[in-house]
């Protein structure tokens, strides 16, 4: 290949869609109360879209922000804008972003991993940390040069199991169907939900990030515990429209399911019965329905 | 909850979009030729669109494919019909799927895991193999009722490195970069491409989707070693570029490149130099470039 | 090579240390009470020592217990006997495994997965749940053809994080050290801890295991949290040592603790200061601190 | 708890086993000679045992080696001594760690990560290297004060298939046992196999220890691919013995072995046959095989 890079032919190929940022950058802060200290633990990706095509195509880095600055960006808008929930700060990072002439969109996602207080014999410990696993808090924020926003929170890998009250019938059975109808199964399903809040509430300030992603994760698993389901689909159907009922910010609900299959294990070979209490959990093949709820126009 | 699903209000929410399927089918074929024999491995996601509301809205199954069916339906179509590239399955798989009237569109995506024959004293084992972990082989199809066709290819997890031929400088500096322009650089990255086939061509049975995949591969490999790099948006255009050459079948590729950072150790407190010879291999954080480069139109 | 196996020269070899057995078999039992239903989720490994040289020198399986039926043996023990603790479980199969002949010593590793209720509007689902994140249970028990018992208890991927209270200075300095001492930092690390049982008690029947676990995970959180740690390795002498001051039961408790740094960022570059606010959390490299405390005998 | 750690009744715990030390050092290097590049990517584990009882106890950091330290001592060492195999530089570093007065025995654990060179149009890539996934290389070295010295090598995460030539037939059978006899089944397997290398050969240098390396490697595959296997612990005594067959300075061989089945599907509810051509891959559950082949002594 030659050096020079403006070959003949090279009239063929245009540029498509593109972006580019840092991802996986690892952020932990420590405030130090007088009475506490209170931990965040954030993993924060940054992408760009905008006038990047002589970058590609010329080798042009003049107007290329460089992915270490991005992250050194994220490390120090956090000594002091880390202050309200993930959903904010990606706010302030989007906009700090699309101030740069060439970004056209700026695109911020952030996973926050929860740390509880250690319980201690007579309280909870002002400083030492557990982290949960139980799920990950997930915050995303768009912003382009129109100013137009777009917010939306979410929870991630929030593994959850009903015992009863799942049932599977009545679908369709052709030559390649075996699967027996049950009315009664496990459901086991490891939780992604996004959902997408008023972009004139997020972007002015006035919706409380906290209190409506609780809310929302509350009333997704009330729904989940109380819910008769009669398949994965209905039971996002379900679940979405509680979390919108509880909480006029919301516009919508997405769920990613995983049905991640029980089998009930065949004892008889062995003299013994299994009325539903012994089961294979299995992770792999796995169902998965993804389906969004929405508010309806109009 | 009541169990009548029919709550007053329910006409303030409607279903978006949305699909479901099988996901992880993990599938290994044996043909047993008179010599030796064949080994292929494959991991298969089904999914579809189409008329699925009421299975939301009202718990009604009546048209709903159980996704066991779609699994036992890859490991019957699996006993003659994955004969040929891994796209070729996916075609047969994605038609019978599309003909359920119920179904909009179906999207198959496999990813091939590739053994090699295990070499022997005198030759080339018949029927021992090794499963080669340097890439992973994508095929991807998706059909809708239109009878309009997508067929892509492509290569996840190939890691590659260049030792030199690769610099970075000249991008924009601000009160937030710290990073060293450097005209020498290692660059890494784990290579996820995709390209898609003229729709024409791949529907027709006219293309030999291995030769062509196997076409598309060596080019992106010639072209990472030989090219000088300004950046990887620029090795992204450069190398997308060489695979359309090489392949008039080719319509697009897009690559999604992580920027796998090897950071020079500093020895000078040993009283050692280091002439580019000893690194730290990172992860995280990493850049992430993606971009599509495509056939200009007209 | 010949399907006699009898090869001349097989004198020159023999058989060293073995054993054999079934790892990861996935168990999920769920109790139907009355008025809620109890949810249990194990992994449990099999592994057996005995007279099983045959098996390899000669191909002869005439004593081998498939790792299969071994599958199928905790499935069918599950029915009845998990009721206890993952130790008493661990027991139960223990004693099944040592009572073949063949048999030497059988170990049973268990590792469950601890499942919370749902919170729901007005208490506790009956038949909702989520699984916890924060930890694994650890469980195991050895027995051999003496009778002699060997039972231990455990927690795994509990991770934690001090923010203050931890230093690390006085180390030894020579011409590859450049690490700062410091009398305040981030302690972070996944805990993995197991301790040993009086036999004799653990073996009886006489030790509540669900209690003493409880009591040991929270005396190492409590002390995790209340003590001064100079360093990882005198933080696993503290720990340790109040675990057994809790519990007369506990002989030894052992700690394998990676070190997971949490460096300070600098923000000087931006006109920053970081009063200990910012960090970057990292997971490779890690120290990693292996040791045991026992009582003191005689 | 009080600041002085010299508690009443400390005499009754004592420090057991303990070791600790720096895990996953993550090094490249690249050796730039004048035709062609050279690259080395190895994972490093240093992990030293002494005199380290006033850390535990006492807090007294006064003969603690900071695992930073061992960290900085790897890449400086790499500049100028990793010319060799992993297990030369192992004991480099194994070496220099056993000078340290408080150090009793130093392990050093080396995963080496193979890089083969990109095919070009015209021979190979000087510079350009794709990561071979196909397994990675083990190096271990201990040595201790009194000069004891034990190296052995390995490979790691090679995963194998045989489509036939092997078979599982006449084990026990009792109540709990419902697998089939079969007298020709995949065998599939992720070889994790170590060898020891005879210590005089080893700690002279007299040892080619790629070659060497590089022998064992192929003698176990080509016994992989040519032996009938009827199980896999007669693979194990099978493999192991041709690896010392064909190299006298190996003593012992020990594979860990898990057996990860294909099942057969069964597709006779769809109306079709399947000779042994359709299979479902599975890793979990999976029979676990740990054995040590040896030379015999006198």
């Amino acid at each position: 290949m030659s050096d020079d890079r403006e070959r003949e032919g090279d009239d063929h190929y245009e540029l498509g869609e593109n972006r580019y940022g840092k991802s996986r950058i690892r952020l932990v802060t420590v405030r130090r109360g007088p009475d506490r200290h209170h931990v965040r633990d954030l993993t924060v990706n940054v992408a760009l879209e905008g006038e990047f095509e002589a970058a590609h195509t010329h080798g042009d880095n003049a107007g290329v922000i460089a992915t270490d600055t991005m992250k050194n960006t994220v490390y120090a808008l956090a000594r002091d804008r880390l202050t309200g929930g993930p959903e904010a700060f990606a706010l302030e990072l989007a906009r700090h972003f699309i101030g740069y002439d060439v970004c056209g969109r700026a695109f911020i996602d952030i996973v926050e991993h929860p740390w509880n207080r250690v319980a201690t014999a007579d309280g909870q410990s002002p400083d030492a940390f557990v982290r949960s696993g139980e799920l990950s808090r997930l915050a995303s924020v768009s912003i382009d040069r129109s100013g137009a926003i777009a917010v939306t929170a979410g929870v991630d890998d929030l593994t959850v199991l009903k015992t009863t009250r799942s049932a599977f019938s009545g679908f369709d059975r052709d030559r390649f169907t075996t699967l027996a109808e049950v009315d009664d199964r496990l459901m086991a399903t490891k939780v992604r939900a996004t959902w997408g809040y008023r972009p004139d509430l997020a972007a002015s300030g006035a919706l409380d990030f906290d209190a409506a992603w609780q809310r929302a994760t509350e009333s997704l698993l009330h729904s989940f515990a109380e819910h008769f389901s009669r398949s994965v689909q209905e039971s996002i159907w379900i679940m979405g429209r509680e979390m919108m009922d509880a909480d006029a910010s919301i516009e919508w609900v997405r769920m990613v399911l995983p049905n991640l299959h029980h089998w009930m294990v065949d004892l008889s070979p062995f003299g013994l019965d299994n009325p539903g209490e012994v089961f294979v959990s299995t992770t792999e093949p796995h169902g998965l329905i993804d389906a969004t709820v929405r508010r309806r126009e109009g």
